[in-house]
């Protein structure tokens, strides 16, 4: 009988600020960071290696520590609790960790808490996968349909979805599940990545870029968007020469648009037959977004990275708002959020396209997506999971993508366990690496003899 | 020229927990909370004392902590800054605190990066009204149209409500606003009661206290509900007996249902002639709110206290979801977004009824429904603040209540600051209560040979 036995919680921090990856039209200066969990346990795996659950959220640099904190309240709630009876009872688990009134009040169920809650969870998660012996979207594509409803969260959402129908769909899928399983050990799921497209990128980087996805095999490129129109047309001109006509152009702006504004922009971008316009607004404007679908077509909309949690997701739904569904795993509350929005989405026909990239995320969708098609739509079609191929040397068992497509997982756990070294590392403010940056900071000011204002302003946040 | 030269963030907590004051379905064992900033500067007032901005967001407990490391991150940026500068540019201060991108990641625009920014920026106005040396309330109704607009966060509402109409708006009640003071200084502004309805309460005491406000004059009582029918219309019938068929009676469900529920929930209890169903289910839920409102029409639907930002009133407004706006002086992110929605309210015809209670929204939105009267909808009729009679002794300039109207702040400022020496008691966990409290738990454990394991656990999350 394994109990957790204590929690530690990290900020990790890695300086991806000082190449523009990640640069858009609303981030410009981001580190891309880890809030991090592990739950200790005084148990062991299958091999005999100490049991522990390893979880995340991402996050982009300041703050980071905000929801470490908030992580680290959340967590104490799991110490001393027996971890059988949690992978027994997921549902049970997350619904306890949910129910906190006084943090309800700072959600409830968004922003700060809903992050950190899901870094938690996402850590029970790999604990309970790992306790199991599988890779999580094994351990969930195993359970009944009954089950897997159980560890749904399905609050809010019965008049959009109910349980018997929910499990009606599931069990639809189940004659199925095994071949789409073979099916994926061999082609894998396709991928897409926005490597290219990053706006602080030059024409010629992009170009080059472009050239390179072409040849890795990639079907899909993405460009971000939304500061300057004629720029815009430039890049998507440029992007559409080298990816040729039957290849797909997404765009993604962001959020930095009103709704009108929306619609004219991406209208004036028509010639490129683009495949989505991606967050062209505020995330939580579910009436604007239906609006710009509706302003936009055949253009598609696709949100969901910001898109704070299922109730929401529902509306998009239920207000014919979206055509890409681009859940975060970082965002919503871990698989027992993400399976009841892939339910939903099932059954309103929209494609599960999830949001990756930052720290961790591609780890995490890829069981999301692998899940999907095994158990829940049964689908590839227009089906495409994002991809960015930076920071996974920090994972003891990172991705694999081959011929543009993710492979699945076979490791027990959720993907999401960091190397001690990258924490000793990149932890904030006293890893190996941010301490370097203060001592060159502390000998330039004395150099200049003046103060390095920036650094040191910013390491100090 | 006076600049700001210092910040102090507290998180202050009162032990409202101990009497079941605020207890609801949804929040149980709530501490009553302040994440409170003050903006230190090097100048003076008009009366020559010490130049300072005081402002909180209201929290119930647990995780005020949290709200207070963000508001320190946020409040950080303006150290330096001169004041009259910021004054002038009330707008400006607003738009450089949301700009910041890092923290936008944990919102955006919700949760406790926007809780925080509350406070920040509540600090901002109570100090700008210093400086003035006007209450905030008549600061705002001093602005010309065009000034107020450009304080207002249009931000993603331009689908809703356009600059220009904003304008007009503004403009067509400026022929009345003296006649209007003139009129609040005489009778007040209406308000109506939580205190006697809490779930905690006993029938005996509820009823009591429901003759208590029908002696004090009060046209409205409000019952908390939505744990268990039987009980919601015992409640209801003593409350309907006492206050008699012309007062107005609500009920309160704190998100407990969901939305079919909340339709048969509220139906069942017609009998009692409810003017409005407050939280009837998921405060993101806006085509719910729009489901309810019309499966339980004649009975209006009132949200706000949760409503996260002035993009979900939009649509709650673009939805027909509501009857009655509740906006929370806490959770909207201070003045320049409560414009907006008070703005976009009068344009959708909808009476902003603020929520308050806690601690310290009483004192905040006081000033918002004043301005509402006197500059933006020009109107009371069908509208009632919510008004909750605790914790205003901590405060200098506190609420007055009589006849069941808030009359007339006129001290400088924005009501929000509060006695030092309730600081000092009640800053968590250091102030001189929460210390007792801890000294208390630890003879317990010593007296008992045991863990005070409530007391003790509770102090040390």
């Amino acid at each position: 009988m394994a109990r957790i036995t204590s929690i530690e919680i990290e900020d990790v921090r890695f300086p991806t600020s000082l190449t523009a990856d990640g640069s858009d039209a609303m981030n410009k200066d981001g580190d891309y960071s880890a809030a991090y969990v592990v739950l200790r346990t005084d148990g062991v795996d299958a091999s005999g290696a100490p049991l522990a659950g390893h979880g995340l959220t991402f996050t982009t640099g300041r703050g980071n520590d905000i929801v470490a904190a908030a992580a680290r309240q959340q967590a104490q709630h799991l110490v001393g609790r027996d971890v059988a009876e949690i992978a027994a009872d997921l549902g049970g688990t997350y619904r306890y960790l949910t129910s906190d009134a006084q943090m309800r009040w700072l959600g409830p169920e968004k922003g700060v808490v809903h992050l950190s809650l899901s870094a938690v969870m996402n850590a029970v998660w790999d604990l309970a996968g790992r306790l199991a012996g599988k890779p999580v979207w094994r351990l969930l594509a195993d359970m009944t349909p009954e089950e897997l409803v159980d560890i749904a969260d399905l609050r809010y959402l019965s008049d959009a979805l109910t349980r018997d129908e929910a499990i009606a769909l599931l069990r639809a899928q189940e004659a199925g599940k095994a071949e789409r399983i073979a099916h994926l050990e061999e082609v894998g799921y396709p991928c897409y990545t926005t490597s290219a497209g990053w706006l602080g990128y030059s024409d010629e980087k992009m170009r080059r870029l472009c050239e390179e996805a072409v040849a890795e095999g990639y079907q899909h490129i993405k460009l971000k968007c939304g500061l300057d129109l004629e720029h815009d047309i430039r890049r998507a001109r440029i992007a559409r020469e080298v990816i040729g006509p039957d290849r797909a152009l997404m765009i993604d702006a962001n959020q930095v648009w009103d709704v009108e504004e929306a619609i004219d922009w991406v209208n004036a971008m028509k010639d490129f037959d683009l495949l989505w316009i991606e967050e062209p607004t505020s995330p939580d404007d579910i009436l604007g977004h239906a609006a710009v679908k509706r302003g936009v077509a055949p253009v598609g909309v696709a949100t969901g990275e910001h898109c704070h949690n299922r109730v929401m997701f529902k509306q998009l739904f239920q207000a014919d708002a979206i055509d890409f569904v681009q859940l975060d795993a970082g965002r919503l509350a871990s698989m027992n959020e993400i399976v009841a929005v892939m339910l939903l989405a099932a059954k309103f026909g929209k494609p599960v396209c999830p949001h990756a990239g930052g720290v961790g995320l591609c780890e995490m969708v890829q069981h999301a997506s692998m899940l999907d098609y095994v158990a829940i739509s049964g689908s590839m079609e227009g089906r495409v999971t994002e991809f960015v191929d930076h920071l996974h040397e920090h994972f003891t068992d990172p991705v694999v993508v081959r011929d543009a497509r993710y492979r699945l997982p076979s490791k027990p756990g959720y993907s999401t366990e960091m190397f001690p070294g990258s924490i000793a590392d990149y932890r904030f403010p006293d890893g190996a690496y941010w301490r370097e940056r203060h001592e060159d900071a502390a000998r330039a000011a004395v150099a200049a003899g003046t103060a390095a204002a920036t650094v040191a302003e910013r390491l100090a946040d």
